[in-house]
């Protein structure tokens, strides 16, 4: 397993040329950052929810994300019936479990989700993941930190998981991107990030964006991975004296900023075999 | 048909004394800066969606807004008594036909609040004022361009639909106004303007907070329009080196900001009779 | 009564200590604002609203805040259940009563939850804490100003019902938190702070974040309306020129940098015996 640099700074001019539709159906709390970041990568958002229409929105769309922050009984439906055609039309579902584990009806619905759908792609943080991966852990809330020990086991059991090809990315201090081929580890980004609502969903949606200009999921991971952690350490070093506010605004900015030269510059990738 | 100037710098400072409140019913990926846009113009915004109290909401505001963005079936009854009341009470009421023409679900309910609602103004991207003025436009889900060639056309057959007193606004690189008798075309904005979501959102809410002070509905098109685009010329200027995050923060402050004399110096429009 | 304001600094360390987990039940409009302004004072925020996991969600949180804004009916039934479960773990909720008087639906929605919901704290601006006082106020939609003639004999009125033991605060251009000991009067914030959406709910956010690191409600509230008004100021002192999206950005900041230092600096407060 190798990953070219200079090849995912082609997809970053990839996903600017073809702006792909990436449909959403995710949460009310971080949709505006997702719809913007989507629209920052080069890409287009869309975000309909209703069972009438849903579907027929994912056919027109290039990738589909379905994020499970603000859960609700009304949208379940249309998950699994836009999962299903994205499915069927080969359109690349990106999955963001926010918050599995920290309630059974969140844990129940991904579940579902996961036997019901085919993914490319499953990001969310070490917590989430690792329950994913069938790990014992007690999710508090949706923003949780993970014991580092059972880390690696989890890291082995995606590998298991991933002869399904669905690539599983944790993120968090260290990104790690696990495929059944190897893992990748990425080491961008700023703790402040943690200190800023949306930076994971944002980051599925950037992972949706590459999938749907038709990057191969690993590397369409490793990208919105990539693109996020640097536009994070950007937006750190240009807002530190302001504060999170400042940082948030700034992030927009340097995922729009993106350019290969600076990509190839600041990424920071170990790549595993398995 | 003749635009004075001086008469819409005026509506400007209209909205500012009388702040009429201007009640939403609009999708949950924009909302919140459609609320900052009514504030900064100096209107006062309200968004209530539940069949229970939007009827009664609409009532006590001085403009309607119906917004289409993450349209659902539990807010389209809403839309319907809301509108209803408002026609009853003669307040003005905004539609943004936000991705109609992309599914049957966006068509229909469009067709549906058309028959049953008087409009004073519908302002949508090209490709969906073109599908409201019965063109079959294939929609790209709820960004998408047009056929200038069409377009011409299009002016027309909005032209005779007028008949109705509905007031048609297509934004997009040039922004066109059609009213029976006449149409005004504004060349303000800066492309820039379509990489940030809610855009055209925010054009709307400005629309129906000059309704909501009493500017009859072309001029109070003319003026949403002139200061949605206005602001993003200036928003542009003065965060072109920083990017479309500080560009989105930067367009509510030149909302905020936009004075009469900037108004008149800066407008770019011309008036074309019937 | 007194306010030591040594004990209020150190209540700031204890949230950011702690990092509480607040659980949200609310509006559309102001959600992204209220998790940004939760996560920037230090606790951890988490919005879910189905009834299907909402008093789950509430029974892992330190405290819950019920936001009337967007009221619907599919989450009033999550409202009620959630309350109840907080009641019964003695987990402190905090309700924002948005557009209280403006609709039967949010009046008759306010006193269910007033007769079945033991709250901690009820933070509105003057008129909705008014009407939940027992006042005929006439609400014009969700932002209005109060007559100042019937302010005193709501002060009087709240003193009586806080026997219940919950705390009231009205915030505008005085802020003003009554317990059944006594009144505090906060001089901070800065009129421009109503020109953005959502400093209400935030500063509810704000609240509610004390509350959940075991700060008493009466403290609690003090500290989240110090807090908001402070950074009030600092936003407003540093954007001025700019405008208000970017002093929304810089409040996010403000609230973020927030140190004992300032708060006890800036603090204007004036408490009163009953």
């Amino acid at each position: 397993m190798r990953i070219d640099i200079a090849t995912l700074s082609a997809h970053l001019e990839k996903v600017r040329t073809l702006a792909p539709l990436v449909h959403h159906i995710t949460n009310y709390v971080t949709v505006n950052d997702c719809a913007n970041a989507t629209l920052a990568i080069g890409a287009s958002p869309v975000m309909a929810d209703d069972l009438a229409e849903a579907p027929e929105m994912t056919r027109i769309a290039s990738a589909l994300v379905i994020n499970m922050g603000t859960l609700n009984a009304r949208t379940i439906g249309s998950m699994l019936a836009s999962g299903s055609v994205a499915n069927a039309c080969d359109i690349p579902v990106v999955f963001d479990p926010v918050g599995v584990g920290a309630t059974a009806f969140r844990s129940d619905t991904a579940a579902r989700l996961l036997r019901e759908i085919r993914f490319s792609v499953i990001r969310g943080n070490a917590s989430e993941i690792m329950h994913i991966a069938g790990m014992d852990v007690r999710a508090k809330g949706v923003d949780t930190g993970c014991v580092q020990a059972d880390f690696e086991k989890t890291i082995s059991m995606l590998q298991c998981r991933t002869s399904s090809g669905t690539i599983y990315a944790a993120t968090g201090a260290t990104d790690v991107v696990v495929a059944d081929c190897g893992a990748a580890l990425i080491e961008n980004g700023h703790p402040a990030m943690a200190r800023i609502t949306g930076t994971g969903c944002m980051c599925t949606s950037l992972i949706a964006s590459f999938c749907g200009a038709g990057v191969p999921p690993f590397e369409a991971t490793v990208c919105g991975i990539a693109v996020m952690g640097i536009a994070g350490e950007l937006a750190y070093e240009r807002t530190a004296k302001e504060g999170v506010g400042s940082m948030r605004v700034r992030l927009i900015d340097e995922i729009g900023n993106m350019s290969p030269e600076t990509l190839e510059r600041r990424l920071k990738i170990t790549c595993e075999k398995r």
